[in-house]
């Protein structure tokens, strides 16, 4: 088999066979087939597509290109979820403590964040003392303990999907429907959990701009998860706002304890609770999204769901009072006003995001130390009614010379106008196990 | 300017404007653009194409990266002629004399072959004493004393073809039209020639299979031609069958002598009656193509045209008494025969062309040493009749361990048949410098 011939075959529209697909991912992999020869096939794939067997075996050798992790020895349907990315998005945090809470157990690897997303894992590092890198068995020893556990990745997960991902990067071949899908399911894969729920944003803010190419990407992966015989659904949402009020890390997490005790931003809430109940269909627990719900709102008024963070941050050696005295604060807290009348017209996310990452919230690069005091609370949200000089935002941050920056980004991220936007539903798409695309919202 | 960013545009099918398009021929060259950016563009533009103003500025911009030859200081319209590749083609050394000996320059630059096809540069050096590796100054005063020079590619023309070539033969994207009409394009240009006849085969034995696959790079060709202020024609020829009898260094220069004495095989004769004709149109000495046949067909009866090749072999140093006296015999000449009766069929052009070099005719890497004396003569052509036993061709080699295998190739490429083949002409179709297409055969 030559490399050259696959290039060919892909080039010419033909659909790559599981041998073909093994030999170009391993022979990558190990350095023994060139950079150049899989961009050229990168390139060829953007633009002839890949059918869905090509897109799972893709996946699957990518996922077995390294390490995989067993979850076998812990009892029950361990139950994923996955983000696209979003700003502000601290679901992971508040529905992972709900689902575990309602005996579904929790087994999850999140990833830092770069850029204006947020991760899952630095938003957890802003509580003291708690460690995300946890060695596999004490991992599992969590798990089967509390039924949650959050860490960061550990080990050689899908070598291969990196090693392409950088090389997709470089040759504008990143917004390929079967790479974006394959590259996402062969971590998920790797990940151990036997359902997944995907969560894939639309919108402005998202990587996935219109709601058709949502659509497919979600379809797409629930096809992979399927065919490597997991149970998967997806949700497509809404992006173009970020989500809650808070973005930074510390201040997420204090949205995160506000909401597990009921008095959370309604738009947070009741996106929580709806991912929460469909884990917990896909969980096994609950006979359907309505049912779910309900055990996840009792989750929440009980107490139980809190009371199973504390146990996950504690288990961590995390200092769990800090979730109920609350973080130390910023030196700087500046307001931002509206300099008009009218209504919020609209959020730019991704912009919020660069706000926040300007305050110091984020990375830039790998290396960069993150402040986790620093970051946004807005107070007003898009649709909501402002008067010139009504405060828009508090920006948070411990370093002075950051704010004028962040101002002007956050100032420009907010459009004021005299007509009312659109409303757009948070959830604007279901695919069920089977493929089936059922829509919720418009 | 971001590499990226040229790829990106040309991935949604963007026409890549001119500073594109010298920012990353001159990155490349100069090697600050890495190899996997160039490959997933060069896929890219095997995919979505390229208009013809872009073809024509990516042709520029490799000319330019290199040297271009100064032809002013020689005076008239210099004629260049390029042929895609055939096996037998020896028609240069025979047209070139001809055109020349009817007063119009003729300043060469000729490649060494590779694969199955021979370099008419290999063919020159069957010639004792004589060199190809002439300087630039040495080159101008030949064709300017006696009108006539065919030397082999001297300076650095076009290293930026050179370097996207090698690229594109490992990247599974040689054969995009755009990409093969810029690269032959920009070493014709930097040749220096006022006026250039195109030679474009088609057919089983080319790289150009279909008909139209051949009119379109032909057109693509006297379109970048016509951009670049030269004057260019282009002929569509066919390529399923051998030209003239002799395939190999010394046997071909015995074919080409045979052809100038008025002796040579009929089609070989008629083909570069045909193109001298073309190329004393464009260089301006005859008002029409009849006018141009009648002029090279006297060329060759007065003896002038074997003149002009006896004073150019002699002013390139080489020993002009072997074009009467003959080459050495190969040490081993062996006759293939009829195994039926019956019409030749098809003659498998390429695969003629194996047998040759596995004689010891060519080269299968560059370092290979050629048997002047190896090669073939086919006393058969298509549509002839044969009578089992009757001698198809001969095979001469210096090396008889070459003999077996040459033979089964020769063997496997001749098909005999009860019927006889459907006539093809050897001229398929002419463009004019307009672009426009004439056709001519069928």
């Amino acid at each position: 088999m030559r490399m050259y011939d696959i290039i060919n075959h892909k080039k010419n529209g033909n659909a790559l066979t599981e041998a073909e697909i093994n030999f170009f991912v391993s022979g990558f992999t190990q350095g023994e087939i060139p950079d150049y020869q899989v961009a050229a096939l990168l390139m060829a794939i953007s633009l002839k597509g890949m059918n869905d067997d090509e897109t799972a075996t893709l996946t699957n050798a990518m996922q077995n290109s390294g390490d995989s992790v067993d979850l076998s020895a812990i009892p029950g349907i361990k139950v994923d979820k996955h983000s696209t990315g979003g700003v502000g998005d601290k679901t992971t945090l508040i529905i992972a403590p709900i689902v575990a809470a309602c005996g579904v157990p929790v087994a999850k690897m999140s990833g830092r964040g770069l850029g204006f997303t947020g991760g899952t894992i630095d938003k957890l590092e802003a509580i003291p003392g708690l460690r995300t890198d946890i060695a596999p068995l004490d991992f599992q020893a969590i798990v089967r303990e509390i039924g949650l556990a959050i860490i960061g990745q550990s080990g050689d997960i899908a070598p291969a999907d990196k090693k392409i991902y950088a090389l997709r990067d470089v040759t504008a071949t990143v917004d390929s429907l079967p790479l974006i899908a394959s590259s996402i399911m062969s971590k998920k894969l790797a990940a151990g959990s036997d359902a997944i729920l995907l969560d894939v944003k639309t919108g402005s803010g998202a990587f996935m701009k219109s709601l058709d190419d949502a659509i497919a990407l979600a379809q797409a992966m629930v096809s992979i998860g399927t065919k490597s015989g997991r149970r998967v659904m997806a949700l497509v949402t809404d992006m173009d706002t970020p989500m809650g009020q808070a973005i930074g890390n510390a201040l997420e997490i204090e949205e995160v304890v506000a909401t597990l005790h009921g008095s959370g931003p309604e738009d947070l809430t009741g996106i929580c609770i709806i991912f929460a109940a469909y884990m917990l269909v896909l969980g096994g627990v609950a006979k359907d999204i309505e049912a779910g719900k309900e055990m996840a709102s009792e989750a929440v008024t009980s107490g139980a769901a809190f009371a199973k963070l504390k146990e996950m941050v504690t288990a961590m050696d995390g200092d769990a009072s800090v979730l109920l005295s609350g973080f130390a604060k910023a030196k700087h807290i500046v307001p931002l006003t509206a300099n008009s009348d009218g209504f919020i017209f609209h959020m730019d996310a991704e912009a919020c995001g660069m706000a926040a990452l300007s305050l110091g919230a984020g990375r830039t690069k790998k290396e960069d130390e993150i402040d986790f005091g620093a970051g946004i609370i807005l107070e007003k949200k898009t649709g909501d009614i402002v008067k010139t000089g009504d405060i828009l935002a508090y920006l948070h941050t411990n370093d002075e010379e950051r704010i004028a920056t962040a101002m002007t980004i956050l100032t420009a991220a907010i459009t004021i106008s005299s007509v009312p936007p659109h409303p757009v539903k948070a959830i604007q798409a279901f695919i069920n196990e089977a493929g089936e695309l059922i829509a919720l919202g418009g």
